[in-house]
């Protein structure tokens, strides 16, 4: 759906009179081209996970402050397609906000805090709902690539049990023990599914988290359907795994994850002529 | 979809030249202020049901009267994806309209005049043909919370069978007898199956029966696919289902409840700005 | 989708300088007013059949001429979402049209007109590739419901097979001789599937015929999600069907399939003031 | 949805003061018309697979030149919802670009050369990564019609395995030896899966290769359904498949693949009324 007024541009140019300045301002309006980069990544980043179905009212994604290591960015608690520039609060490796100024944030940011702490090589951190990874974290059936672009999964995606770390009872990662605990199962892998919960995803940039976390949901859908038909399975194995990774590290305008990050961007801000 | 004037606003400003009065008049217009806002929730959870594919045309959803206990308030007999302010009525705890004024109304509205009657903690009921609960209303297999955010469906959902109460026939609920069964089998649970039918889901408020509906869904969903997966599965057990229930009567901006029900108000109302 | 100009209202009122006649000018402009209530009821049949997903750009649905008997009304050969009133024709109980000037016409035709011939009953006949009723109709899984929303289709539907007609080849019915098999296969039933193919569905009246095609559709994606689930199921039987029938017979505002009927009329010819 | 400027034509008609230019030029400006007709089906053919889910952002399709069998055009690497005319670039049997003026190309831009080369009946060839041909391209399970749409993938679907041809490793297909080896698993055949990764799809139109596209993908998810069914399955043989293909290929309009073809364009391109 393209902008209205883009759409009403060559009819309606003539009877534009007044143009209101935009309402409201951020916070971050002075921040330096690093950080303001990131903010606009992380709320586009928000709105596609939305759009794509990754995530519904819940869930979280976070980037690694680009000037300091030991902060990072990340939403007050919203719903990820309601997130806008000016709510991107600051936190450190404690989860505490820098300027909390009253805002509500999430209770579950130890997630965020812990794996940061624990991955010098993550940028970016999503903890999902993500629907059709919750089939593959109740059962004993593993979760396996059978999907080109999945192949990050290889070789393999391991299963946090909150039970195991703080027996029964809430399933929410609301400490820094729980993080901790979390950040252990996930290792040096980019995905771990969390138990009847969702799962958490990671990466050197917000783009690859994008990106892994919508063909993590592509892959469980047809990896259902293809254990549907019976039979022995081939899966992506890891060395193919490698090679397609090595693909979409390629920085090249149309090529590796830029391609389908610049249609996410302009379908999830609104930007797009594309119609679907 | 942003609304259209929202949308124009700068462009047209300067060339609304006349504003006409809304069309037509809502009996509430001079409710109490507990009254109005119950209507305007009540409206804004048949769309959000119907946005999120929860009813179709059929279905409804009653707030018990928030200055009588003895009364309540739901739509005349319209699809949910329809109703406005000025469709909402009264009725007693015997489902008779307070005041018809020749409106059509629900022919099983006696499922929410036994409910009340029964289960004074409750103030918001619904009927639905959730489609995904069919399947398991007519199989052996129960439905069970495999979904953290489905947790209070733990530790069972009861099926109910007309034709123990009335023989083989009309499967609709249209009086007090069949309601009072219905209410029966429901017991001091949140949702209870209907056989070949649908549901019902109540709660304390019409956010959390909103929500609980949803959520019946999408694990029923899940749960279909968890099982095609094969073998042992673990369920949500009763003692995470209480602290996950714990978690969303945290009545914060925010938390809990809040932050999807804000989501769903701006889609279903058409005053979201997100693009999805 | 609210309409533009409606949604333009009063923001544009005072700007509105000229108003254009609609374009192009129907044949039935001039109708008696049965068979122009007909004709609209057929063109929003056809754009609610696709909206549903019951049709893509194949399918045909007819309506029995109100005054005549031995005709009916249907489409040129166009994709049933892109019909307009001025696309239906007339044709005869042998499948030719009255008036052809050189409009394209469905090589199905044969499946309306046989079963008007033998089924006086019958005001109204689809064919459609219905896709969830393709698996049914290449197995040996019956079709039964378990919804109460599509109870007609107890005690049983019939599965057509070209093979046993005309051999190996083309599976179109394209001639008298087909259509009056498959009319026999349909039988005084209100569906029959056809196999590899899609099926037919009628009805007394067009709005009978859509709300059961789609709830034909809704109970086949049930019906194999509860076979996914195992074990015996409880089907809708033959009382509990014509009970159901019965209540779709009321005529009444809000009641039987008026109350859907309203929605899918405003959503399909835009409008509705629903956001879905 | 209608383009803007033709929903507001009457209200705004008095009020187009300026009507801008459009935008860019392209270099086909000039293009003889059997190149400028080529060109608009492959920007259309394009959005259509992108709005009806066969590809994603991934994803190409290509036209054999109208002018010069030794030659094809294909877009630049580009998401293919977000290919517009001037994308569209000129290349030769080897893959190689004629004007690449700088602009990024595909990779696997070799599935097309190759398959030029080796099928002189093919004028349009697309590889996909259609999600539902992935299960059966990593089963046993062989993807065999059992829908009359679908009848061109009779008598049986070969599946290209690159480990293979170049051993465990990327999948791509980015060479000429690769490229080959796919031709020739592909056959005389209009459809071949690719293990893990997608499909190629080829045919002697560009309509004929979006329909075959689209209805590969359709049998695929019916086919999973059918086979959760359990029990044999009735498929399409070999005599259905050509009499389909044969009905197919009239060229009349309403008839063949016209009929759906332009209901599939006024939706890709946004110059459809139709509501859906």
């Amino acid at each position: 759906m393209r902008p209205l007024i883009r759409r009403l541009g060559p009819a309606l140019a003539g009877l534009v009179l007044i143009m209101l300045p935009a309402m409201g301002t951020s916070p971050w309006a002075q921040s330096p081209p690093g950080v303001a980069a990131a903010i606009d990544d992380l709320v586009a980043a928000n709105r596609i996970l939305y759009r794509q179905g990754v995530v519904d009212g819940f869930g979280h994604i976070s980037i690694r402050h680009p000037d300091r290591k030991d902060r990072f960015l990340m939403s007050a608690s919203l719903a990820p397609g309601r997130v806008s520039k000016a709510d991107i609060m600051e936190f450190d490796l404690d989860a505490q906000p820098i300027d909390q100024r009253g805002r509500s944030i999430y209770s579950e940011r130890f997630i965020h805090s812990e794996i940061y702490k624990a991955r010098p090589d993550v940028n970016a951190v999503l903890h999902s709902h993500s629907p059709t990874v919750i089939p593959f974290s109740v059962s004993q059936v593993p979760m396996r690539p059978i999907l080109n672009s999945a192949g990050f999964l290889a070789p393999n995606v391991p299963v946090f049990e909150m039970r195991h770390v703080a027996g029964s009872g809430s399933l929410l990662v609301t400490d820094g023990m729980r993080g901790r605990a979390l950040a252990e199962t996930l290792g040096d892998r980019p995905v771990a599914l969390m138990r009847g919960h969702g799962n958490v995803v990671v990466g050197p940039t917000v783009q690859r988290v994008v990106a892994r976390a919508i063909y993590t949901e592509v892959n469980a859908r047809l990896l259902i359907q293809a254990i549907t038909l019976g039979g022995p399975l081939v899966y992506i194995d890891a060395e193919e795994g490698r090679a397609g990774e090595g693909n979409r590290d390629r920085n090249e305008a149309g090529h590796g994850t830029d391609r389908i990050w610049q249609l996410w961007v302009e379908e999830a801000m609104g930007t797009s002529e594309t119609k679907r």
